[in-house]
């Protein structure tokens, strides 16, 4: 069994992103999400940039959140995530987010990516990439 | 049997919404689900406004959006919006996001909210509101 | 003398624009800036678009905002904007945010735009969006 | 003379941030420049989080912002920020936006705060705070 490689992204929650409620606007842990995927790629030494400028687009397909305890101003979150299944033109990702000081979980949240080249149509995860998500830990198996 | 009464909402896509992939940020989406809600209660004879401002709160507690097509910059995008189903405590909203000039679906979307007091614990919807998102047409039902 | 030529745009403050002030973030007005300089184009028998796909861009070079009294949720904006200085490389608008209802104003601003080639260098605007901007009030001056 | 105490706050633009141009869109700057005060004042020992329990509130009254070089996707971000006029009842932060691979100066902005109390209302911003703005550099003088 191939545990799953876990990539951990950290953001203060800035005002901009807090409602009249108080507590983080729903659509803004999209974003997070966003810069998750990209740090998950850059500590598996590769480069969602560089993916993009030799042609390959990873665009979301299919999101899922499922919302359970707010995030407030200030608070400093975690995002952990990793690759759920991979597929040659499909990559999912799974997220978990949590309030760092206390590691509570606040959110889970799901991310179905297509493989697009630069003129949007379906096309295959070069073969570097496709190793650098399935990671370390999977690299034997 | 009961048709879904369905409200619309347009919104025109602004410079800011779009992203480098010249189509609109995927968690742009989210905010016109908002917006489509508001302007839900609004075509009812309610307002979210008035809603809060009596101690109610609608939260969202699962967030699902599929994409199939993307919006583009200065598009007119419709977002149709309808109840899907309706508990003492929760609401779920169902969407259906096209582009106005051709009525071309580019996604689907559904929200399912929790209905909370002012003090952020769960809470029954009231029956005025609760009137209002049947609508129209369920009420003779 | 010639008056300026204003355009109005009109927005509803959603959900995601405020913050935890219970106040319009400050930041979002920006965005309603752009909004209304697309929509000063549009009225001229112009587009934003257009003038993008033939190879030109508007950028901000300079921006200021004066804010006099908060926006709320679900608050109708109106949005007046008018051309201040128009030279071969530089337009400047000038906009005065009221809130609809009672045509009270909230915010002064003005942006100062370079005209830049889709290369992003310094070039002229082209005369049928000069005579656009300048606009029906100075036509015949 | 007493040289201005500065901050410095380092953002990764991420993908929502920029616009079809490729470039970060203008508005965003101004999240980046609320998100340095805030740092702002933690470096100095205090809290903006703690300043607003305690019943104030620091509200943007004017912003100026000079946009010189674009910022892109991915590009580490360094926001100097310092105070640059300081009275009773109001505060001006001075920022510098450079590019931290090589100290490039993206842009320069102002942002004149007003000191609020909770109900709204012009009030004095506390000792503590005050003597926190001054900072390090100027407590001897």
């Amino acid at each position: 069994m191939t545990l799953p490689d876990v990539s951990e992204l950290l953001v203060r929650v800035n005002y901009s992103e807090v409602d009249q409620m108080g507590v983080v606007y729903h659509a803004r842990y999209i974003v997070w999400l966003d810069m998750a995927r990209t740090e998950h790629l850059r500590a598996r030494g590769s480069s969602y940039r560089d993916l993009e400028s030799r042609g390959y687009r990873l665009v979301v397909g299919e999101l899922t959140v499922r919302y359970r305890q707010p995030a407030r101003y200030d608070d400093l979150i975690r995002v952990r995530s990793w690759v759920g299944e991979l597929a040659s033109r499909r990559v999912t990702f799974e997220y978990a987010i949590e309030r760092a000081e206390d590691s509570h979980l606040l959110a889970t949240a799901s991310t179905a990516m297509m493989v697009l080249s630069d003129a949007m149509t379906p096309t295959r995860l070069p073969d570097d990439i496709r190793a650098a998500l399935v990671g370390a830990s999977g690299a034997g198996t």
